[in-house]
């Protein structure tokens, strides 16, 4: 009974007209990327995701994983072909470089696709998910030799990529793994450990694995400055390029868990697995951050895909049940009650998922923008900017993304009553698919933590600054316009935002505990800002087409209302959070931990 | 690897210390009720539920329940016989009058039990769950002779109860309910129809089920003032109390659903089912809501229950779990790493969850004692007053106590980090058990619709009024002593709460939408000061205690810190809230259902 449909119009709108990307056709590589390319590639994996993956999803969530008993896993029912239509139909080279077989299609694009893909079918989305993060890793850090064996499969999805970093008794705590790699003398290394939460660590979609995997060499220093990062394939390959002996990297078990089922999470035991280093030893944390901040944008996608086919379902509902009557009198008088659209309390988690999916929406592509102008924006100065402001907002992206995606997924199921706990109507699944998202690649508190302790501080506080400047210029150039109202209260927000850092700036040196105990609101808050800047820009750009008589004008009228639901009913979020920020950390910190649970 | 354990010290702070529940000795109902009885009681109690419950909580979700192909259905292994421990204990004889067989004892001290209940196994907890209900419509409702046939073994727990309201096409709205009562000329109906979403339908615990059906006689008017009230058992039961035939009430389906697999979510199939009529023809809605209040209770401790349980193995998790080092450097230095209660992050959600359990459990004990008091305190005025409260604070207690248990449930899962989404660590369970809790018996916006709707203008505003005036009077008296900067923020969240009934009073008549719009965060910011005016009684006990040099202080410290800090980290919330509620329901309102999702 779920349904999903692409949303190419909101997509179009963000693209086209708010980020207006035609105007870049001058910079390299986003030649091919004219509108009507991109209109052409997202009309076509609007197709491809209804068609093929969706249907896949809720009976994928059913049946889960199979571990068979020599090891090999089994993907639910039709995900192997759906798989092989995803390689044929070259989706897996969208961003790859041309060099190893990719379309280099600027990150927007890739972005864009990715949200169909993490709504129509999460789980399926994950198998070649981090085969991209894989292989940037690769692309930047590996030698010549290993790119050029490894990358054109991985790119073409004929082998998938995986990142093990987890152990079962570390995951946070990169420094405390024990996962070895031994020289072999022959310039490859004998990796062993115990890696757990291997996303697609093992599966019967693609012909090889390639796993990126964190282990330590023999003398390394025993913490983060001691790891390094290694490539081990499922099979070994041949000179020829052909695939070799199997190598001791293999499935121990499969988790069972709260949802993605039809994606395999595997403890993967690599024992003196044949593997060859990726960059410089000790050096594997670098490595592994290229990956992981793509990972993070992708996970941040996530909530917003779970979000956004959830949010499509609660509205299909609303306008299909009828129950009670709209407290202004009987609409549809000649029905027995009014569809449950005629209900405030319905119309508010309509609004709020509506209001969060299409800003942050907007704050994803926006952010895949600034990593292509971060590599090819004309100007030095410009490819700093990008690079900043992509830094400072991807744990937000990340954090404040799924932390909403999760509790829009939550109110979408709440719009159907008893229903949406009921396995066959499918909202639920998209709450339990959600929940992981606020967990890996980073817990939502390690995002928040790398906001405030990282992120803020860098370059003396310069991207956070450019951040405040953007949307007090912004706010200004609009308040003397019909945006009045809406720029007034974001630049409130703003206001909290920099009341915010400036109390960290004030209290988090002499207590690190005091910035620790603000960082997840401060994330929040910064959240609110950014999807209330893309609201101004959205709102600007559908006052404009009014203005000028645009087709269409129910749909920009639209986005001005949903604007200002966002100003008057999320916006008042951010000093509630600056208040809490400045409590400070004492009575947080103060209990000894037997304190908490007295029986 | 989950663990619980009866949070006794907490209940018998709040029953004993708090509500003070001794100087009540005097009153009829209370004299078996003293503290040590009630000790006596809890500690019995929580040795059952973390023995002979709880060792089902994890099996009974994994394994679910069983519909055989005659149409019967088996519980999970294990609860059959927990449930015969269950009743020879005398537990669900706890509440029911001496005249069926009860112990009569006070609400609270039913309360309280419940919560044990509720925390260790939910899903088993649902089986008798609902025959309080029931048995309370049949005491108030029902003739002589079907009190005497059922009351007794329902009360014992040899029978349990159900209530049949849901049909697939309504839910909420009760008047459009199909379900047919034909009278058979001899005082009995034939009862016809379809129920679904029924809590327990169909199980192999107890020995006969009596549902409780609400349906329309032929002649009955077609909406909500045609409802009448049938008991409908499962088998016939002769005059000298044997069972008879089985009756046409079968269960043609159980759900399969997010959470509470180990209770059986059923289809219930009415085929010209032999029922009796409890109360008035036409009246069943008035009888409905006599099971409804003491159901919506019974929720609000459930959302307490999983909160409880879910913070109890956070907290384990927290002091087990080494992972990185305290922002102000490392505190074990004689291990890797130091424990999870070092960062901020991970104590800001045991706080706000510790805050929460402990200010919740004290209003659901507080709400109890209203009940109790409603009916056995000296004065009219007095029994008034409790009636008021209990009134008005019963959609606060069922749809905020259950919005918070379910964000609680989730942040202890977060603790996690990745642990947290596997099944077998059991957190994920209790999110899902705990989800149901706001869309059951009423969804919280019809909790909130009905605090906005009906409750607050119930007698020119009384209850409120009453709410308003203790809460500035205990505030008054209290900040002149050291909570005064507790007592400050709770009066400015109080003030926060006038403010938004004003506004409703202001806004809501000409447009009813005003009041829906803001119907759900009202309930939240009444729930934050109700939770507030606990935490101050709470706060000023533990003061006490601490001035007179109580034994136990760094309990009582405990105490103050915690009050602090729910002050400085949730209350701010309100005046967020009331911004919100002010912005009204024009954009809200504002779109065509057609505009939300435009593909």
């Amino acid at each position: 009974m779920p349904k999903y449909q692409a949303p190419l119009r909101e997509i179009r709108f963000v693209l086209n007209e708010v980020l207006d990307i035609g105007r870049f056709a001058n910079l390299p590589g986003f030649e091919n990327a004219s509108p009507d390319m991109v209109e052409a590639i997202l009309s076509e994996g609007g197709r491809f995701v209804e068609e093929v993956l969706f249907p896949l999803n809720h009976s994928g969530d059913q049946q889960g994983c199979t571990r068979n008993p020599d090891g090999s896993v089994t993907a639910p029912d039709g995900f192997k072909d759906a798989y092989r239509q995803y390689c044929e139909g070259g989706w897996p080279t969208l961003g790859g470089p041309v060099e190893y077989g990719g379309q280099a299609m600027p990150h927007f694009v890739s972005m864009a696709f990715e949200e169909l893909m993490m709504s129509s079918n999460m789980a399926f989305a994950m198998y070649p998910g981090l085969s991209s993060a894989a292989v940037s890793a690769l692309l930047v850090k590996g030698s010549d030799e290993l790119k050029a064996k490894y990358a054109p499969n991985m790119i073409s999805g004929k082998w998938t990529g995986t990142m093990n970093l987890t152990e079962p008794h570390c995951g946070t705590d990169l420094g405390l793994i024990r996962s070895k790699a031994v020289p072999n003398g022959d310039g490859s290394y004998a990796v062993s450990g115990t890696k757990i939460f291997i996303s697609a660590g093992e599966h019967d979609l693609a012909e090889n694995i390639i796993h990126l995997v964190l282990a330590k060499t023999p003398d390394a220093p025993d913490n983060v400055k001691g790891i390094s990062l290694f490539l081990v394939p499922k099979f070994l390959v041949n000179e020829d390029g052909s695939l070799g002996a199997r190598n001791a990297a293999t499935c121990g078990s499969i988790e069972h868990k709260m949802g993605i089922h039809g994606n395999s999470t595997c403890v993967m035991n690599y024992d003196g697995a044949t593997g060859w280093l990726i960059g410089d030893e000790n050096k594997g944390l670098a490595a592994m951050f290229i990956m992981m901040n793509i990972a993070r944008l992708g996970v941040g996608q996530q909530g917003l895909g779970q979000a956004e086919i959830a949010y499509q379902n609660a509205v299909q509902y609303a306008g299909d049940r009828r129950q009670g009557r709209a407290l202004t009198g009987p609409q549809d008088l000649d029905q027995k009650a009014d569809t449950l659209f005629v209900h405030p309390d319905v119309r508010r988690m309509l609004m709020d998922a509506k209001s969060f999916t299409e800003g942050f929406r907007a704050l994803c592509l926006w952010g895949a923008l600034q990593a292509d102008l971060s590599h090819k924006a004309q100007t030095e100065e410009e490819r700093l900017a990008a690079d900043d402001l992509l830094s400072l907002l991807t744990p937000v992206i990340k954090g404040y993304g799924t932390d909403k995606g999760y509790e829009v997924a939550t109110n979408a199921q709440q719009v159907y009553g008893g229903h949406g706990y009921i396995a066959e109507w499918g909202m639920e699944q998209y709450v339990r698919d959600a929940r992981i998202t606020m967990i890996y690649e980073g817990t939502n508190g390690v995002q928040a933590m790398d906001l405030v302790g990282r992120k803020l501080a860098q370059n003396g506080g310069r991207a956070v600054q450019a951040l405040f400047k953007i949307v007090d210029d912004e706010c200004g150039a609009a308040k003397s316009g019909p945006l009045n109202d809406f720029s007034e209260r974001l630049e409130k927000a703003n206001g909290e935002l920099k009341a915010a850092t400036m109390w960290f700036m004030a209290n988090g040196l002499a207590n690190p505990n005091n910035a620790g105990a603000g960082a997840h609101h401060y994330m929040h808050i910064m959240g609110i800002v950014a999807l209330g800047l893309m609201w101004l820009r959205m709102a600007q750009t559908a006052q404009a087409a009014i203005e000028i008589g645009a087709e269409g004008k129910a749909y920009y009228e639209t986005k001005l209302v949903t604007a200002r639901y966002y100003a008057e009913r999320t916006m008042p979020d951010a000093g509630a959070l600056r208040r809490k920020i400045e409590a400070g950390s004492e009575a947080m910190m103060a209990l000894p931990p037997e304190m908490f649970a007295v029986a």
